[in-house]
C-alpha cells in the first residue's frame, strides 16, 4: 500500500507546529509555512500567508486556533494573521484543520466552500494529550517540591482522562495515591488500578492527609472552606481550564501555595504534542478519502 | 454515624452467597439463608423459604438470580425453589436484590407490590467484577500453558471494561501484550498504558505472530478465516458471555486449543466475588434510605 | 557471524529436557535423546545410552542430574540408567552439563577426562529460575484461594531472588505486599520499590494482619512460637528447599493450611525453564569455545 | 518503648542538613546548629562552633563532610568553620556522624579520642540515595527534551543501585528502556523486571537507536569511537561521579548534548535527602547503643 503525498499548509502555532510541520516533512510530504519565522533556524518558515494557502491542499492552523482577537495564534511571528485572510486565499473545496475552533468560525469557512475540521474534537486526540498533561504534571510536581514523590501522599481530583494516566505515572512511581471521584463506578475503577478512593463528600475531611493535590476538575472543587483544610506546607497544582477549580483569592489569604498550569502538552512536550498532532490529522485524511 | 443493621434473606446461590451470607454477618446484620445446605458445614443454610421471606427485610437473589427454567438458581441445594413462592411470602413494600433478571420478572415483583433491583446493573459492581475475571483469566492462562506468561505475546481482542484490566495484569507480569480494537480512541488509551495497539482489520494479519489469544469481544470476531491463521500451538481463551466469540466449529476443525471460560468470578474468586455483591448491597441501600 | 552447530546428548530428566531438545534442534542443533520415551509421542527420544554417548559432543544431563540412589534422574523412562555408564561411554576430552552435581560425581567425571559443568552454578539461570518460580508462586495462590491477590495483604519472608521478583509480581497485580528481611539494606530495597518492609524481629508481631505468607528463607523461620500467631484462615506458601522454613509438625497441630511448593519451575512452566536451561547452555558453550 | 532524647550539632551542609535538623527536631531531639545561617530564615542557625560542639551528644557533619580545601563545607554560611577546630571542642568520647570521609580524618578523629563514623558508607543509605538520584534524573530527563518519556527508547548504562532503580522509572513511565550491562546475571535480571538487555559489546553496534542515554557506570564507557554512533539529537545523561563515563572533549566535537548531573538527591529533593541521613543517624544509634 502506498501512502499518498499532501501539500499542506502550517500557519502560525507554536513549537509545536514547528514539529508538526518537521514531521510531515520526514514523512514525504510537501510542507509550506508562515508564521513561525521566529523559531530557531525558523527563516523558511515566514511565507506569506496567500503563497501558503495557494500552495497547499490542506491547511493547519494551531492550537487554540485563534487569539482571544480573533486572529490565527501565533506567537513565534512578528505578523498578524488574520483567519479571514486564510479563508480569502485558500483553495476551493481545500480542507482546513484547526484546533478548538468556536462555531462562528467554523461556520465563516462553510460560507467560503470550505470544510473545517476540529482536530481538538477527536477523542484519540484528547487522550494523547491527557498523557503528555500527566508527564508535565509529575514534571512539575518534581520541580516544585524538595521531596520525592517516591512517598508523598498525593491526592487526585477528579478521575477523567487527565485523573486515569497521572494516577497511574504517580503511582508507578511510588506515590501514594487517592483519587477523589463523585462517582461510585470511577472510584472502583481507581480502586482495580490500586490507587485508595474517596468520594467528593468524604474527601473534605481528609484534606490535611496530603502533601500534594492536584485538580483535574473543571469546576470550583476546592473552596474557601475546603482550603482551610489543607496543610500550610502541602502544593496544590491545578490542571483544570479556566476558570480553574481552585478559589485562588482564598488561597492567596491563606497562603497556600498554588501552580496553575494550562496548555502543559505544548510547553514541556511541544515534539510529542506536534506527533500528536499530526498523528490526529493522518487519521482525519483517511476517514475523508475513505 | 451508625450505620443501620438490618435483616437479610440469602436464597440460592453458589459459594458467592455463602460468602455474602457470612460477611453480612460478620458486619452484624442479621441474615437468614435458604437453598445453601450443601455449601460446606452448611446445615443451618437450609431453612424454608416461606421463613427466610418472612424474616427479612431485604431478600437476596443470586446472579444469575433464576435458572434456565425459572426457578431461583441452587446448586448448592437438593431443593427447587420457585420465584413464585418468593414473591408471594416476601413482605409486602419488600425490597428484592437480585443479579441479572429479565424484565418480566422484574414486572411480576412490582405486580406483588416488591422492589426489585437489579444489582449487576450496577456499573461499580460490573467494574469490580472484571477485576475478578481478569485475574481469573491470568490463573488459566498459567494452568493451561507450559511456558510463563512473562515473555509470552499475547493478543487482548477489545479493550472494554474486561480487556483494561487484563491487559493491565498481563503487562504487569511482564507478558507482551497487544490490544486490539475497533476504536481508534481505544486505541490511544492502550498505548497511553504501555501497551501495542492494532485496529479490528489490522489484527487478521498478525494474529500468527501470538502465543496467547484472549477474546472479550461478545461477537463472532473470531471467524474460520481468522482461525486459520493463528498458530496451531497457540492457545484462545474467550472471555465473552454467550454465544461467545469463537466459531467453534471451525476451531475443532483446524485442531486449536480454545477454552471458553464463562462466570469466572464465582469460580475462581468466590469470597471475593461475595464480598463485591455485598458491597453493591450496601451501595444499593445507601441510595435507597437516602 | 556464523553460529557453530553441535551435536547435542540429552539423557533423562523430566519435561524440560524434552523442550530442551526440542529447543536445540529447532535452532539448527543434532539432537539424540535417551530416557525421554515415556514423554508425550516421545518414541525417538529413547536410544540407547551407548549410542547418545557416542554421537554427542556434549552431553546434557537434568537438574538435578542425580536421584538418590546415584543413577541419572530419568521419570520419563522405564530404564534405568547409570552414571558411570555415561562416564564410560561419553567421548574423552569430551564436555558434559549437568544440573546440582556433588563434587564427588564432578571428581569421578575428570578422572574420566571429561569435563563437567554445573549449569545450576550459574547465576543468570538462577535468576531466570527464580521468574519461573515466582510465577508458579503465583498460581498456586490463586489456585489455593477463594479471593482474589488484589487486595490481599501477603507477607514474602526474604528478600533473594525468589523473594524480589515475587514481590515485585504480587504488587503488580494489586496485592498488599509486606517484605520481611533480616538487613537493613535489604528492607530499603523493598521500600524503594515500593512494598512494606519490616524486620525479621518486627514481623513475629504482626503475623496475624495477613492473608498469604510465603516463606522464600532457606531456614526454620516459622516457628512453633510464631506459627500461633497466623491467622487460622491464613494460606502459607513455602518455596524454600528442603528442609523449608516452617516447622510443620507445629503446623498441623494448630490446623493451618500450608503448601510446600519444591521444583516449581518444572512444574508449571516446563518449556520455559526448558528455554532457560538451553540459554545457559549457549552461554556456557559461548565462554568455553572464547 | 520509649526513643531516647539526644541532643545532636548539626555542623554545616546545604538544604539537606537544613531539612535533617528539622526533623531531628520535631523527633523531640535538642538540636544546635552551626553555618547554614544562610538558608532561608536561617538566623538561629549560625550558632558558634565551640558552642555547638559542646552542647552535642552527636556531631552531624555534610555529605561530603569536608571541602578541597579540607574545610566542613558549608556553602550557606559566610564563615570558614575548620575541621581541626570541630574536633577540638567535640566532647570526649563523643560521636561523630559525617558523610565520605577519608581515612586521614577518621584517623585524626581517632586521635582525639572521638568515633567518626561516615554514614555514606552504609548500604541501607546508598540505597535510599539512589531512589532520589533515579527520581532526579528522571526529573531532568523530562526538562530537557522537548518529547515525553512516554514512548521514547532509552539505553541505561548499568545496572547497579542506580540503574536498577531508574530502569524500573522509566519503565514505569511507558519509556521503552534497555539496560546494558557486562555480566549475563545482570542483564538475566534486567530481562526478569521487563527491560530489553545488551551486553556491554553490542551496545556498541545499537547506540543511534536511542533517543536518550543514560551513564551510571564511574569509568569511560562512552569513548570517542562510541560517541560518533550516538545520534546527534540524542541527549546523553551522566549520572556516574567524578571522573565521569564519557569522554566530554570528544562529545564536544561531535556537538552532542551532554548533561552531567551531580549530587542529584542534594539539589532536587534536600528534603527527602535530609530524612534519608536521619533515618540512617538512627540505625546507626540504634546499633551504637545496643
Amino acid at each position: 500500500m502506498t501512502t499518498p503525498t499532501y501539500k499542506f499548509g502550517i500557519i502560525g502555532g507554536d513549537m509545536r507546529q514547528r514539529f508538526l510541520a518537521e514531521g510531515l516533512h520526514a514523512d514525504g510530504h510537501r510542507v509550506s509555512v508562515c508564521g513561525l519565522e521566529n523559531s530557531p533556524s525558523g527563516a523558511q518558515f515566514g511565507a506569506p500567508v496567500q503563497t501558503v494557502c495557494a500552495e497547499s491542499d490542506i491547511l493547519i492552523l494551531p492550537l487554540p486556533a485563534l487569539t482571544a482577537e480573533g486572529c490565527v495564534a501565533a506567537p513565534l511571528s512578528n505578523r498578524i494573521i488574520y483567519i479571514a485572510d486564510v479563508f480569502e486565499h485558500a483553495r476551493r473545496g481545500g480542507l482546513i484543520l484547526a484546533g478548538r475552533v468556536d462555531r462562528e468560525t467554523r461556520e465563516t469557512a462553510k460560507q467560503h466552500g470550505l470544510t473545517l475540521i476540529d482536530y481538538f474534537d477527536r477523542e484519540e486526540m484528547t487522550v494523547r494529550n491527557a498523557l503528555a498533561t500527566a508527564e508535565g504534571a509529575v514534571q512539575i510536581l518534581m520541580e516544585e517540591t524538595s521531596s520525592c514523590l517516591a512517598g508523598a501522599k498525593i491526592l487526585v481530583l477528579g478521575y477523567g482522562r487527565i485523573g486515569k494516566l497521572l494516577a497511574r505515572s504517580l503511582d508507578a512511581l511510588n506515590a501514594r495515591v487517592t483519587v477523589s471521584a463523585r462517582k461510585e463506578a470511577d472510584r472502583a475503577w481507581a480502586e482495580c488500578f490500586g490507587y485508595a478512593a474517596v468520594s467528593s463528600e468524604e474527601v473534605a475531611s481528609r484534606l490535611a492527609e496530603f502533601d500534594i493535590i492536584v485538580n483535574t476538575v473543571p469546576s470550583k472543587v476546592m473552596t474557601d472552606e475546603r482550603l482551610q483544610r489543607v496543610r500550610p506546607d502541602a502544593l496544590i497544582l491545578d490542571l483544570a481550564s479556566k476558570p480553574g477549580g481552585i478559589d485562588f483569592q482564598a488561597a492567596q489569604e491563606l497562603n497556600l501555595r498554588i501552580i496553575w498550569a494550562l496548555s502543559l502538552p505544548g510547553r514541556v512536550a511541544p515534539k510529542t504534542s506536534g506527533d500528536i498532532i499530526r498523528k490526529t490529522v493522518y487519521c482525519i485524511l483517511k476517514e475523508q478519502m475513505a
